[in-house]
């Protein structure tokens, strides 16, 4: 971490010592990262006996249900004190917080910490590094920094988020120091293995069903370069599965060896699509998504496009076969 | 590592320094861990001037021909010369060795490195941890024990032998010390992302279609606790796949959250099934095996069934849940 980044930690730790009502809040879509940073920090402020709200954004993916302190995350309501502090985590921008935006703008002070490279840096002060392969690295030091101790929970909720941002420990952004906090983290005593089961082996059929179905409708474009994927209303209709239940299925048909640019599409209305998009070796996603109002990482991003499903799936197939002309 | 391991590891040392002409082999049916710590090994030992032969016990999964030092791997003839000093690697027992096992009783001497708790110690010298979980891990400590200097090329296959030997760090045998471990290769500056594209994002359409064509076999037993899949003569012809290509269809069915025990059954005669079993909290895989006359670890093993598909399917099943009961 560059000399700006622990300049802020430490402006923020000082605005965390003097507020009482600090608010939590994550990004719409929540993953692992989302979730598990913010129940770390959650569970680490609560040690210094801070009154700690943690923002429900969105619905909570089963996946991440078992993870320690999950109570803690709540809907807003009128009843809630004031605001002297909104910490908002993995979150490139303001409007990713959905419904939770106007709470953020009611805040007295605000502190943004992710790791998206697109960040606006929108808080009063920002930790932003997108060196780092997840947020929930920045929390790990950041607890450090505060000399809270790291308990097996708050580990637990560390090691999920670093794990499913990384695809367990195997993308480009991993560091040494990634495992070297890892380590630090088993020896803390966290049940890995346990916790990977959560999170990787807790397939319902009804998942694997749709697994399956949406396999079957793999297209590829320049030669193997574009695989696409569709899940649509009547797949899940079929399945009974719901549109969560697709995560997984693009970073499957990413291994196909020829592919450089995996892609699914996710029909949420008729002209509502979902787009996932995940890139191998030298393709931007961020910046192919970021022509249809999305953003991401460069491996990792999304969007979503207001038109028919096949439409959407030219659009961003076009979109795809430029980027790789540059 | 206890104290009767590093002793063995300065015998077998002082031996490899008597040495000129030192064989390295490992098991049939090779994976990353036998091939990562043949090459990683090998590299090492050549940069002491020894002369090395790695030998071919089997075909090479194509998911590891871009292993820096591949083309070290020799099949065996008689121009060879005397074999002062045999290493087999991530055998647990010589049978394992197949065609080599004739050379390997040809030997002066012997060295016997090896993490499966079933290990015979077999060796004039043995170097068996069951606690670590790659041999990878073993030949990473013995390379520092010797004083060689682990370049990126020998870090490359000793990252590929505990990666792939851990589904990514995932399995209960992970230790803060694996961790550790490849936080120094990653400081050794090897290309991790390349290295993971080449591991787990490699398929071929081919396998694929192979994937997807076995997933359709699933059935299961005990509420969903064993799941079992085929991969048959008929489905390799359809789909243009060989046998190889079923490799990691038996970890994704495991991923089913009922699911304790996962077994694909492959057929490679009319009368000859070889099966891989994954479990997944509490059942010994390797007890389960060991009752075929195969063997493995706790939580992964493989037997061969001198059966019909049918029957061997019914016999695996009736063991798994005889071992569920107790
Ligand atoms: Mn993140
Ligand atoms: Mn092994």
């Amino acid at each position: 971490m560059n000399r700006e980044i622990l300049l802020n930690m430490g402006k923020a730790i000082d605005l965390i010592k003097e507020s009482s009502n600090i608010f939590i809040a994550s990004h719409i879509n929540p993953d692992g990262d989302n979730i598990g940073s913010s129940l770390a920090l959650a569970l680490a402020l609560k040690k210094i006996n801070k009154n700690i709200v943690v923002l429900k954004s969105d619905i909570i993916p089963i996946d991440f249900t078992f993870l320690p302190g999950i109570n803690l995350i709540k809907e807003y309501d009128d009843k809630l004190d004031d605001i002297d502090l909104f910490i908002t985590l993995d979150c490139g921008d303001i409007n990713r917080l959905g419904q939770n935006k106007i709470l953020f703008e009611n805040a007295k002070k605000t502190i943004n910490i992710d790791h998206h490279i697109s960040n606006t840096n929108f808080g009063d002060i920002n930790i932003v590094d997108s060196k780092v392969t997840a947020t929930g690295e920045l929390i790990y030091y950041f607890i450090k920094q505060m000399e809270i101790e790291i308990d097996k929970d708050i580990a637990t909720n560390i090691y999920t988020a670093i794990s499913t941002d990384t695809g367990s420990f195997k993308y480009e952004s991993v560091s040494s120091d990634t495992h070297r906090i890892i380590a630090d983290l088993l020896d803390i005593g966290i049940d890995k293995s346990d916790i990977n089961i959560n999170l990787y082996e807790n397939m319902s059929f009804t998942r694997m069903k749709l697994f399956i179905k949406s396999l079957t409708t793999l297209e590829t474009f320049n030669n193997g370069k574009i695989a696409v994927i569709e899940v649509t209303q009547e797949m899940l209709k079929e399945t009974g599965a719901s549109l969560e239940d697709s995560e997984g299925i693009v970073s499957f048909i990413k291994k196909l060896s020829t592919v450089e640019a995996a892609c699914i599409l996710k029909e949420l209305e008729k002209e509502d699509i979902k787009i996932s998009l995940r890139t191998k070796k030298y393709l931007d996603a961020s910046y192919i998504c970021n022509k249809f109002d999305g953003g991401g990482h460069k491996r990792a991003a999304g969007c979503t496009i207001y038109k028919g499903i096949k439409e959407a799936k030219e659009l961003i197939v076009k979109s795809i076969q430029e980027a790789m002309k540059v």
